[in-house]
């Protein structure tokens, strides 16, 4: 075989398996938790509020949410929350970090698709740990060439892991659910990105409108079509 | 000026700059928030033990410990614990990761003096987002060529690090205040190291007796004697 021309990235959490699912589960037991205090719509938007305010210094994943969850409910119950009721927060933590990994479909069978023609790799932001549990759960650690966890996607990351690897901008391709962390930072490298979305998006993982980038960028329905895209940049390439 | 013959390991925490003594310092005020319930060995061996148990799903880091301090102050209060006790265990976590970074004595020099020979690189274990915060603020992260941050540090993991660099085991030379993390899983796979203890070592690094590997490990007392000592490990090898 011979070497693979190009790289193709993909995000983890919402994009190889579920993850905002499993969170929204979470954030219904969270709410029902403060039900007596407040409506769902409140306690929904301060937590966002708490997660923003707090991002800057604890980053993203499972315990910085708890943390972020713990405050809210004090702040929301102006202290009368009882100590059962945050181990009860701490417990929900737990069993996000604890939980089984569910592979979206058809996963699997692209990236064996994938594989065979091209260089793979992983490239996700969250705790470190919960990360690499994770993808060990996956059963996938052996698809990928490498993994790199982060604690922001921007151009700048992006950029660091491409010089890193040794990847041509223009030879790199990202598979992901976050037009903002996924897509946006990649086109403006250079690179190509599909957008496969997942029915559920974090608030703060939102943007308006999609980019623009003629042969670059694929908005996608499924990973499924992935390959199909791929092999269209890449005819596109070698046309220009 | 020659392609650098030797790659330079240094953990961080304790051995670029202070770290225990913050903790110790958060552990002290966590005494007292929680004296009129439990004596302070009390605490610390309850907060240690929840440590230990919670640290395959949290990891290393300030988040998993606020977390593990929530938990155990419920624990010890029989859930009597006020929802202000609890935010301010969650604010000593906060100012933690916040803290400023204060470099140890010697290490502006030692890296100076070394960084002319060798590549440096840091090699270093917590949370991410935390970890490159503390770098950034270091003012020395222009002095590395590369920043490691891995969930654990052993034999896999330095292995793992020394491949991606292209880092041959026996021109890597480790330098760290954990005997566990820093040097044994290095001196495993052929190379060498310095070990240079902090004044406090967390319960959870600590390990009984030396290591013995003749002319690849090197107990010093001081950051600054690290340049010495790679010049008799190189010495030593030559002679081999």
């Amino acid at each position: 075989m011979s070497p693979p021309e190009n790289t193709i990235g993909f995000d983890a959490d919402d994009t190889l398996w579920h993850n905002e699912t499993i969170f929204e589960r979470v954030h219904e037991r969270y709410r029902d938790l403060l039900a007596r205090y407040h409506d769902a719509a409140t306690v929904d938007r301060t937590l966002l509020d708490t997660e923003r305010r707090n991002l800057e210094l604890y980053g993203y994943g499972v315990k910085g949410f708890t943390l972020s969850a713990i405050e809210t409910a004090i702040q929301l119950t102006d202290g009368r929350i009882g100590a059962d009721e945050i181990q009860r927060i701490i417990g929900l933590g737990r069993e996000m970090l604890a939980h089984p990994v569910e592979l979206l479909e058809g996963v699997r069978e692209t990236l064996e698709a994938l594989g065979a023609r091209h260089r793979l790799i992983v490239i996700t932001k969250g705790d470190l740990r919960d990360q690499e549990r994770k993808l060990a759960k996956s059963g996938l650690a052996g698809r990928f060439h490498a993994v790199e966890i982060v604690s922001e996607k921007n151009e700048q990351s992006y950029a660091a892991i491409l010089r890193r690897h040794g990847i041509a901008p223009d030879s790199f391709f990202m598979v992901g659910n976050s037009l903002k962390s996924d897509i946006l930072p990649v086109l403006a490298l250079g690179g190509a990105g599909a957008h496969v979305p997942y029915p559920l998006t974090w608030e703060l993982e939102r943007i308006d409108g999609l980019p623009r980038a003629e042969g670059r960028f694929f908005p996608l329905e499924h990973i499924r079509a992935v390959p199909a895209a791929i092999e269209a940049w890449r005819a596109a390439r070698q046309r220009a």
